[in-house]
Parts: C-alpha cells; structure tokens; sequence
C-alpha cells in the first residue's frame, strides 16, 4: 500500500464535542439506526475521477491540485500507480465503495485493442485492492463524452463508426463492471443530446440511443452480469440540451422505447437543480416508477448556472434525501457516491479529507434526523389526514374507477361548495426545523 | 354589433412599405404559400381572457386597461354585454378562432347549478355571433385554478369534494365546447402540481389526475364530441411545481396512465423557456411522440424567471416554429392561439390592435421565411448528410436491429478510429440569417 | 382592541422541547446574548401590507385569506376598523416594531386632499394604538406603484404631472411618518426602472429619481425630521428593469447624485437572490460603504425567477444575516422586518401566526448561533490569518500606498514564485455546520 | 507569412444573394454610412485566445480544434510560430484590430525575468507583422487568472507575494501594449472575487484592487502611455461572484476609489445576460457616465447560465449595439472584438471563417439597420414626445431644481388627477421589426 497521507490520521468518529478536524462528528459507522448500522444505510462511494483525477482545472484556469504520486503523463504505468493511492485513500477515510468511469482509471491506448487491455490491466490491480482492503465497486461506466470522437455524442453520433467506438468501449467497461462485481452500471449521456437544433435528427438519435441501451441489456443477459443498469438525467453541460435532461425525460424516454424494467435512475443533487428542480421532486419521480436506484451526492449553487458538484454540506438537504431512502427500504444496489470536487482554491491533501468528512457527517446527520421523523411519523401523519376524504365515500370511489363525470357532477350537486383545509407550509416547516438538530 | 372600436380601421395587408401602424405589412390572408393560403396555414386565434378580461393588473398594481363596455360587475349580464365586443375586435382584427375558459365568459353563481347556467347562457350568445360572423372556437377550457377551492388543485386536490367539482366543471366546459363546435379541448394544470413536498403525496395526486383524465375522455366519448384533448406543459407558476412541466413530462404521463391515445400537446413559448427548453426542443420532443397538436404563439423574456406572456415579435422564433408547423404537414385541429397580454403600461384599445397585428405580422413573416426554408431544402440536405453513415453499412445494420456490442465491437476493431465532421453550427446558423429577410 | 384572535394563545416562549405550534422554542425576548436582550437585538417588524392587506392572491387566482374584521370595501371606515385588529395581532405574537405603506394604511380619495386626509386620520388611530401598546414605527413608505398612474414609474415617470403626485403622497407620507415617531423612511422603486428601453431616456429618468431624492432629504430637514432614510433594491418584478437593482447600483447612484450621506439601504433575502446575489453579498456590499440599514427578512425560492416573499425558515440564512448585524454593531435605526406573505394555501388565521412563530424563531437560533460564532472567534481568526502577508511587509507597504508597479516588479523578483494556500472552503463549511445546533 | 489557410479564399463582399459561405454578404468595408466607411464603424478585432489558443475543450472533454501549425508544446518557439499563422488570418478575414492575453501569446518561464522576456520575445514578432500587414493592436490584457498562483484571486489575492507578481505581470503587459500601439489596457478580473464569503475579507480585498489600478494608472502616466484603461465586468465564472460583476458593480468601485477619470467599461454580451441585464441595459448605464469603451462582441444563450462566447448571429442584438454605437458618436479607442469561440464540434479550418464571417456580416447588417432608425429619429421623436412634460412648466422647473416637496405637492393639488399616456411597447417592437431586413 501507499503512504502518501501519511500526515492524515485514519478518520474516526469522535462525537459531536470534537474540534480535531481529522474526526467524525456525527459519522459512527457501527451505530444502529432503524435496525441497521449507518454504515449498512449510506453505503458511501468514492469517484475515481474525482478523488484521483480530478485536478481542479477550470475552463479559466489550469489544475492547481497536489497529486506528488501523479507523473502526470497518461501512461499505463502512471496509471497503475494511481490504484494503491486510491485505496489508500479509501481506507483512511473509511468509505466502502467507489466507482469509476473506464478513461479515469485507464488510458486510451494506440489503438482499441490496446485501450481495452490497458482498461483490462488496471481493473487486474482493482480486483486485488478490493480483496486486500474489503472494498466493493458501486458502479463503473464508460466515459463516452471526452474524447474529440465523442463531441457530437456516442450512442447518438451522427457517425455510425463513432456508435460503433462506443459500443466497442461499453462492452468492454460492462465486462470490467461484471468481474469487479459492481453491483450497477450507470449511463451519463453528456453527450447525448445536441448543441443546435438545426443540425440535429432528435427521433432519429434518440432511436439509436434506444438501440444502444437494448444492446447492453442483452449483453449483460449474455455475460450474466445481473447488476443493476442506472440512467443519470442532467440537462445541459456539457451538451447544450441533454435528452436525460430530469427524471421524467429518462422515465419517458424509457417507457417510449420498453426499457424501464432494466434501468434505474442514478439521481444528482445540483443535476436536480440545473433542470429545475429540487432533488426531492426528481426523487420523488422516481420513486413514483419504482426507478429510483442510486444517488450521486453532491451540491450545487442554485445562484450558479453551471454544475458546481460541491460536496454535500446542507443538512436540510441530507434530510430530505434520506426520509426518501429510508422510506423505500434502503439502498438495495445503490449508495451515496460522492460526485462532487473540492473548490479549486482546496488544492492541499487536506482538503480532500476536509470534503469527505464533510459530505459524510452531513448525510450521517441527515440519517438520524429522518429517522426520527420515519420513526415520529408526524409528517405521515398529518400528510395522510390531508387526503383523508379519498379513503371512502365519494373520494374512495374515485381511486376504486367508479366515477364518471356524470356522476361527479351529480354528487358536486348535491353538497355544500367545499373549502380546502389550509396546507400548513409554514406549520409544516417550523415542524422539519425542529428536528433539525 | 356592438362599436367600441369604431377609431380604429378594419386591419388590412398594406404591404412592407406601409408606415401606417393599424395595417398588416406581412400578413396576407389570402395569399398562397405552398398550396395553402396564409389564413389556413396560421389559423390564429384570440383568447377570450386576455382580449376580454385581462385589465393588466400585476401583483404590484391595479388593473389599468380601458374596457368602456365593461361595467367592472361580476354579473352575467356584464358577461354578456362583452360577448359582441369581443367579436367586434375578431372582426376587426380579422382573426378566425378564438378560445375561451369557463369562468372568464361566465361568473360563478352562487350554486352550482346557476354556474352552469350563466355558462350556457353565455355559449348561447357566443353560438349566435360564431354563426354571425363565421367565427370558430379553437379550444374551450375549465378555468380550475382561479377560485380559492382550487387553490392546492383541482384533480389534484386532497379534498375529494373539490375534485368532483373540478368534475362537474369539465364536463359542463366540455360539453359547451361540443355544442360550440370547439375543435380541440385544453387542460392546463397551473394548480396541478405541489407548493411543497413536506404536505404532498404526489404518487396519488397523479393517480388522481389520470383518472380524471380518463373520465373526460369516456365523457367526450359518451356525448359523441371528436374533437382533441390537449395538456398544456407549464413548469411552475402559479404553483410552485406542476406536473406538466414540460412536453416530456406529459409524455411520461400520458404514457404510464395509457393516454398517450387520447392527449396531444398545445405548446407555449414561454412555458418551454421557463421550463429551461427551446420551444423549438419541446416541439421537437411532441412531434417526436406525433403529440404536437396547438400553439400558444407568445413570447417570453428569458431574463426574467416568470410568465411574461408577450406578444410575439421574435422573428427567428416565428420561423423555428413555422418550419415544424410546415414540415408536419399544418394544423389539423390546432392553431396559433396568442396567449399574449400586452404590457401594463399599453392600457389603451390602440394597444390591442398594435399587439395581435404585431403578433399577426411576425408569424406571417416566419410562415413566408419557413417556407422558402422547406422548399429549399438546404437544411434537410445539410442534416441528411451528417446521418448518412446509418442510411447503409453498419449504420443500417443498427437501424435494423442486426448489431450486438459484441458484433459492433468486431466492427470497430477492424476500422480507422473514427473522426466525427465538423457540425457546422456556425455555418448553419449563418445559413439561417440568409433566410431572415 | 378586537378579538379576531381569541382562539390563538399569546405566543410565550416554551423552549425547545415544546409541542406547542403556537409557542416559541428559541425566541425568548429577554434572554440576555452578548450583552443585549434577544429583543433589542432582533427588532421584529410586522408589515401592515402583507398582515392586513394581502388576501393572498396571485396572478392566476382570487384571494383566499380569511379576514374576518374585513368587509371588502376601499372605505375609511374599513381602513379604521383594521387598525385594532393589526394591533391586538402585534401583542399576540410578541412583535414590537411595524411598517406601513400609506395606502395599504388608508384609500386613495377622490381627491388628492381627500387621499391625505384619509392618511391622517388613520395615521391619528396608529398614534393611539402605538402609546396604547407601547409598539413602535419602524419605518414608513408611500405606495408608488400600484395605482395605474405610476404605471410608468413616479419619481421616474415620463409626465411631469405624475411626479407632483409621487412628491405629494411623498411629503405626507413623510410626514406622517414623522408624526409617528417611524425611524426610518424607505423607498422601494417597484415602477423605477423601465419595461423596455425602446421608449426610455434612463439617464433623465435617473437625474429626475436623484432631484426627488434631494427634495425629501431636504424636506425632512425642513419639518427636523431626523430618522433615516432607506432604499430597497430590487432588480425586476413588477417593472422588467429596476435602477435600484442591487446594493452596487444603489451605491453607484448614491455617490453619483452625492447622496450616500443621507441613505441607507433596505436590503431583502428574496431581492438579493433575484440580481444574482446571495444576502450575504449584498450585506457585505452594503457594509463597506457604512449604509446597511434594515432588513426585510424573508425567504425567497432559488428555484423560482419571482419575489416569492416566503416566511424565513433557513437557519443558515438567518446565522449568516445575524453574524453580520453582531459585527456591525447591532440594529440603530433598523431591525428585522417580516415582509413575507403565508403561502396561498395557507389561508387560515392560524397560518398568520405559525409563519411569524417560524421567522422569529429562525432568526432567535441565528441569533444564538451567530453569537457563538462572534464570541469564538475561530471564523475571524482563520481569515486573518489568510490576509496577514498584508499585515507587513511588502503587504504592509501595498497597503500603506507606498508601492508602485516598479518596486513590486523589483520585489517580485527578488522573491521565490508564491504559492498561495489553500482557502479551505470545505473546512469552513464544515466549522459553519458545527455551529448549527 | 504562413500559408495554413490556402484553401480558404480571402473573404470579399459579394452581396445578398450569393450562396458562397466564404463572402461577406452584407460587411462591404468601403460601403460609406454616416459618412464613414463599414470598416471605420466597426473597427472589428480578433482576440489571440480564441483564434490561436482555444483548442475547444471543456470541463467534459479534451480540445478538438485541428491546429496544424501548433506543436502542442509551451516552448517560446511554439509561441513564435503562431504569430505568422495569426496574421494569415487577420489578412483572410480582413479584421483590421486584434487582443492579445499576454499568457496566450507567450509562454511562462522558468522565473519571472524568462517570463517576460518570453513576452518580449514575441512582442517583437507582433511589432513586426503589424507593420508588415497594417494591423494594430486594439488593447493588451495581462491574465491573472489561469496560473495556480491567481487562483485566489491576484490584486485581490490574500497572498501578498502574489499580488507583487500580478503588479509585475502587469507592467510589463502594460509596457508591451504601449510599446506596440495598442489603443487600450483591458483589466478582466476573473479570479477578483470570492469562492466563498466564509473566508473572505470583501473591503480589504476591494482596497487592494483599487491600490493596484492606481498604481497601473500611475505607470501609465511615468512610461507616456495615453491608451485607454478598462475594466471588463462579469458577474462570475471562473469566480463564484466577481466584485466587477456588471456595469453598475463597477462604476460604484470607481467611483469609490476616484478611477472614473481613468477608466472606461469593455462590455461583454455574455456577460451582460449572466449578469441578469440585456447588453442594452448595460450599454446604457455605462453610456450615462460617459464610460462606455470597448465592446467584446459575441452572444450568449439565455437559457444556459454560464459564458458561451458563441459568435453573434442575432440581428435584433447588433441593431441594439450599433445604434447605441452611433448615437454615442463612434468609438474613439474601442471596437467589436468577436470574444467568442466556435462550437466544440466545429473543429475544423473552415469553421474558422465560417464563424467570424457570421459575426461580422451581423455587425454589419445592425450597423445598416441602426443608420437607419438614426438617420429616421422615429424613436428618437417618439421617446422624446414622451418625456415631453418635462420640457417647460413643473417638469422644466423639477429639471432646473427649482421645486420642493411642498410646491410640487401645492402644484399637485392644482392640477386633474393624471392619466399618463401608453408606453407603446407593443408599437414599438413592431415599429422595430420594420427596420429589421
Ligand atoms: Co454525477
Ligand atoms: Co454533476
Ligand atoms: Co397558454
Ligand atoms: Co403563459
Ligand atoms: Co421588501
Ligand atoms: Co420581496
Ligand atoms: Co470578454
Ligand atoms: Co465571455
């Protein structure tokens, strides 16, 4: 193993009196909560492109990160020094999985032979990491948006042979995903999509995107890959308009083209937010279509236009993410994989370990907090009075298909006009601060 | 007929070189354009609540529109002195169909019973000027989002009671839509939506919305009316979130609920900006799902984050929308209805007049641009080509379902790697400006 | 006094573990923090606009709010009669300080003479109610935007007529204002600013803005009139474009028209999140140029592009605003007005006081936080720390303006290439969580 | 001179109706308007960054922009090769002006004193081709925001050391840009700002930022450069906010710190709309202090919310440039720099041209329009009329500060209630629409 944070001690939970940085205030991976331990309920993930490749360059500016085991070169060699490092990292800040994209563990080689066997030689080194350390890979996917092959999209290029590139690349990257036994495999179509209608096919695009996503499901059917296929909707950016642009593009985009039973949505916090809305609402969508799968938690500005990807800090936020999660049951193969990058000024080792700690004591936070509001269940309480005239009489009728128009107008006749209850926003809200503790 | 508007001249085609401000310069009812005249190509329409109802009060001022014929009452008898007034203003204008809402050609009566019948009365005098004037209705619509019962939705409202007074509503709208020879029949959901999660069970709302949907269907076809439901996405505004947000959320609607046989979409300009979409995107995504049926031709100001509702003047957006409208092969029920207000501060009948012939003119403009477009060619030509590695070889192959990864992986071992053309944006959009003239 | 609010207790503080919605659990009025009373500290302001007038309506639909001592009616008499009902409403919440526009306090007349003595025979019965309650005018304005005259702005309106009027409602306003013992004067521009540049003259606009300005300044000095003056920047809603856009812009036009010695500013949570800015900026801003004044606390939803005025509920937000009234030395003349508005759902009387019991408390927990933060001082200590290279040195030359760009370049020279340390975003954000209990 | 374009013809004037995409259809240089020729009017430049340096990237993908004569190295001899290959261009496209960052056109040295005489180095380069080909330099800039040590800002860093070398950096910019002519020294503060406030010392940041543009105009001063100073306001990107984030931001700093004597604005499109204002919004403002300089012409796209420099193609957005342009009398130091960059898929040569010649011809054709609506004064006529009131009696008297509070409120009482007149938008946009062909 490497010893490159040496200077960082192994974070621990320490409770909330701590003031050493290097510690969990409220992250106590043992602790039980609703029956499982937190750790058993986060099921954090680390991204490989972030934690190991990210430099911190912006469109301004050029990286500032310290990476002293980083030659910088993109050879195969620099490449397999990066794993232990990763792992390194992986046990110091105690986090279970993590998740990759192929380009970010493995360099493009000379030619398609030699990229997938670079791919194939860095998940060789991945595949004893995880044994030696006990960690499991969350997700891996195929990067199909940064190569200039790619600028005018992968699944939806307007050049066959590109298509064929990316089938050729998710094939690969699937195989990898299925060895490594990575319990999903997500799609991010930043790409896929158009800079400018007026040289675009949308119907014709989004058929072959459709294409393409039968084609991985039958090839996963083919290798016995039973992992889980997740879609990550974002709207814009880099493409000018993503087809994947929320949660109900995707779930559209998936019933159009008989795909919803083999995709889950991997849902973003400030991909939530750059289309528009909250994070609840997209996890609410989703979970309406039984397609929530897995979260990439991050957070964005909502005064920025663009995807800031900060790591997560707000507590509110963490709350509302985590009722949701505790209320489907769980994390089945999902987790909370932090795809999100320190601040470019954050350059130094520390801060690497100062974003995580951060990220992860704020969604243990959150865990508690929603616990205690599953648990209280004054919110289902009170949400379910709201709705109450549909549990029988006319209401009950309704949801039972027994109604016509006919019928309802009949019935509105013979009734005193109605007057909704308030919807106690205020009330209810003054209700969450109180359990933010 | 009544005479409100006798100083103003019956709006006439003058031609470019007119500086005479009450004449079309670009609008020629009569003229052929593609085998069709433009009257039948645009098929505008004037909507009842904002030439009629709409005193341009905002939430931080007092109505200020002249309206001499209208005595400020809420009575029917005020409701019916507007009707010839409005139908003076078609005329003069010269625009074919209108649109209307319930509650703004009639007023709420103290029963239900009476609501209903101060509607009928009121379609009783809009029946006879139709026929006076050869006047048709566009659409017809239920106005569920204006009274206070309304407030937290209509077929979405927690209270079951309210809903079957949405009910009573759409079918009385609806069957007066029937009688009037409406050819289509809108539903826009302003209230159907959420102002906060913390209150809100959205799985059953959608649950209830569908059902709701489903009846007016079995009613339309209970009563033997043919004509075409349209949903109206908007993102937000007046409640926080709505459902239809945009055209792929009503898709996905539409689709999971088994309507998508029954819906088709009326379109806003200035619901798709707020939505964070071109309208040209959303028409895109409705022809997509052959889902695109009517035009809410107006005009947004994307600086601003609300519903500015603006008369259309944008060229370049009148010719995006026209090229669709043209490539569809033209309206069959729908038509450009201008759900536009003018300014608060062009409070004086003039302004009326200024705004629908500005409106009128600038679609006119893009139907005649769009056209030499179509005929042209130049941009199918340009689009053509960038696909044509799919119209043979193994392009065509994965159009016709032959490819797995595994074959397509073979593929692109055995070729170049692939250089993607240039997309020629600039070039396309240099292309366009020839165009505007 | 009246007794609309029988059924609702006086709201007492209860403490934290309360169940009581009608209770508080963190605003204790006379808990000593740093010194001072929560009460001195805070300066709960209710605006009359938002507590008596405001039905709730928008612009898609009707008022919903219950207001029983209402009659509906623009009369005196009506205006009089509320005057009680605002009052035993202030005692019940515990909110010593208010704000009034003047015609949200009385009806325009029939004539000009008649509006002002509208004005002051309210103006006598807030005088008796203010001694009988012992409550206080924290500021007062004069309406200049709702009535259709100001449709184009009042002290930038194009007709020299509608500026007298604004002057007119002005030098009452003012005075009453006087009368009242209000300690400050505000001027919200909502009509200053312009719909479209098409027909604006922006630099005379400005100048005539400037002269109004001069002519209350001189006007309080002439009636010894010494509370202070305040702008509220805005940057859009209701006019399309606002001059007073945000804290820049005022203090741009401030310095400019030689103004700054005789304002402060108003700031708003929702303005500034709607020019871009967050309320911390806009602080900031203000506090560098001596002229922060007041606070309309409220909320705003960044998801959203209008003034959405929501009942504060962020304790980030209020920690952040707290922090910077501490430092500054608390309120003199300002305090901590609620200009919000119940959701329209929420139309009840008991919303009334959840959302003024949620804002109080919000602000109570910043208002402890914050002082915790202050009193630590590790926030202060770390930012010093990263500016001390300018403490001496050649930082302390830069700063004592004995350098040029020679003896820099010279020193830049002599000098190993800096590296410049992190800034430690994500550790900061960590610490700020710490506080927030 | 270098020969990388041979294949593309030098772009001519060749009128409307030709279909060569290689021609100005509407920019003819000689064509007299306003009694100067196009090319005087328009006073094009280039800026090196996009041109030579922008190889396409973003934060999702590597650069895709074939640049033959670039070796991909950072060496000096690189750097010198480019030169002649930008002169090439400049000759093709026939731009008459170019920008120059010092870091794009030289390279970093190993020390500070190789540094600048790597700027040096290719300055003389530059001298030379400028007299070989007859082009001058439009403005210098020194770029203080791409290396590491900026990251923190650079006058505003917190890092003395820094600071002293962007002192450095500027000065020899300076030098170099007063040694070659250059009509202007461009201050862009992309990193003069803040990440986040929790770190922050807003004053102390805005002392040190205006010690250095005093000290910069103090260099001017000793070394005889009588260019023009400006200051180019963004309101964030790369920066979470900027403190020169729009025309207003700025003005207020120098008018605070007594630079406006010294500074004039160079106003970016794109950054006008991210900051929430049309370009004719900002254009205004800073035509109301007399500061408006130099413009970087591109556009942006109002639904996505960061830079994206694209070319400007939109008429409506020219006419609004150029008629301001015109009316303020021409530039004197400042032109139309095309700060923009082609699309990341138009990678090619040709998109090159493409590209500017789009942009140009637009200028062009809104520099034609706006002759026009100048030479007709119907706006200026019609927005005169409008402010009509003030020219004599009250209005005249506000105007000459001859009125109080009091005499305004007496003349008030005198007079009929005013009705102020429409304010014709609806007229106007379609009075507009006549001018655009
Ligand atoms: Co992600
Ligand atoms: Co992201
Ligand atoms: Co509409
Ligand atoms: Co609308
Ligand atoms: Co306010
Ligand atoms: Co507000
Ligand atoms: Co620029
Ligand atoms: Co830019």
């Amino acid at each position: 193993m490497s010893d490159y944070f040496s200077h960082i001690p192994k974070i621990q939970f320490e409770g909330k009196g701590t003031t050493n940085p290097f510690a969990f205030r409220h992250y106590n991976p043992d602790e039980i909560i609703m029956g499982k331990t937190m750790r058993e309920h986060l099921r954090f993930g680390a991204p490989y492109w972030h934690v190991m490749r990210n430099d911190l360059s912006d469109p301004f500016g050029a990286g500032t990160a310290l990476m002293p085991w980083d030659d910088g070169s993109d050879s195969l060699e620099n490449a397999l020094k990066r794993v232990p490092v990763f792992f390194e990292f992986l046990n110091k800040i105690d986090i279970d999985y993590y998740c990759w994209h192929d380009r970010d563990i493995s360099p493009e080689g000379k030619t398609l032979a030699e990229t997938h066997s670079n791919l194939a030689a860095v998940c060789d080194a991945l595949e004893s990491e995880q044994k030696a350390h006990g960690k499991k890979l969350l997700w891996g996917t195929s990067c199909l948006f940064s190569h200039p092959r790619y600028s005018q999209g992968a699944a939806t290029s307007p050049d066959a042979n590109v298509y064929a590139y990316a089938a050729s690349n998710v094939k690969h990257a699937l195989e990898q995903t299925h060895r490594l036994g990575g319990e999903g495999y997500t799609f991010w179509g930043g790409r896929e999509g158009y800079a400018t209608l007026l040289n675009t096919d949308m119907k014709r695009e989004l058929d072959h995107l459709a294409a393409f996503f039968h084609m991985a499901v039958d090839h996963a059917k083919k290798i016995g890959y039973t992992g889980q296929f997740y879609i990550e909707p974002k709207p814009m950016e880099p493409s000018t308009h993503q087809y994947d642009s929320d949660s109900a593009a995707c779930l559209n985009f998936l019933r159009e083209y008989n795909l919803l039973d083999h995709f889950k949505l991997n849902l973003e916090t400030n991909h939530a937010t750059l289309a528009g809305h909250t994070m609840q609402h997209e996890m609410d969508v989703a979970l309406g279509a039984n397609a929530l799968g897995s979260i990439d938690a991050n957070q964005g500005d909502e005064l920025i236009g663009w995807d800031t990807d900060q790591f997560p800090t707000d507590i509110y936020m963490a709350t509302h993410v985590m009722v949701r999660i505790l209320k489907m049951g769980g994390f089945t193969t999902g987790g909370l994989n932090f795809d999100a990058k320190r601040r470019r000024e954050s350059h130094e080792l520390e801060d690497l370990f100062h974003a995580h700690v951060g990220g992860m004591d704020t969604f243990a936070r959150g865990l508690k907090i929603a616990a205690k509001i599953v648990e209280d269940g004054r919110f289902d309480e009170l949400v379910g009075q709201r709705y109450s005239s549909f549990d029988n009489g006319i209401g009950a009728d309704v949801e039972a298909g027994k109604t016509t128009l006919d019928s309802l107008d009949a019935f509105a006749h013979s009734i005193q006009a109605p007057v909704v209850a308030s919807g106690r926003q205020e009330m209810l809200e003054n209700l969450l601060n109180d359990y933010i503790v």
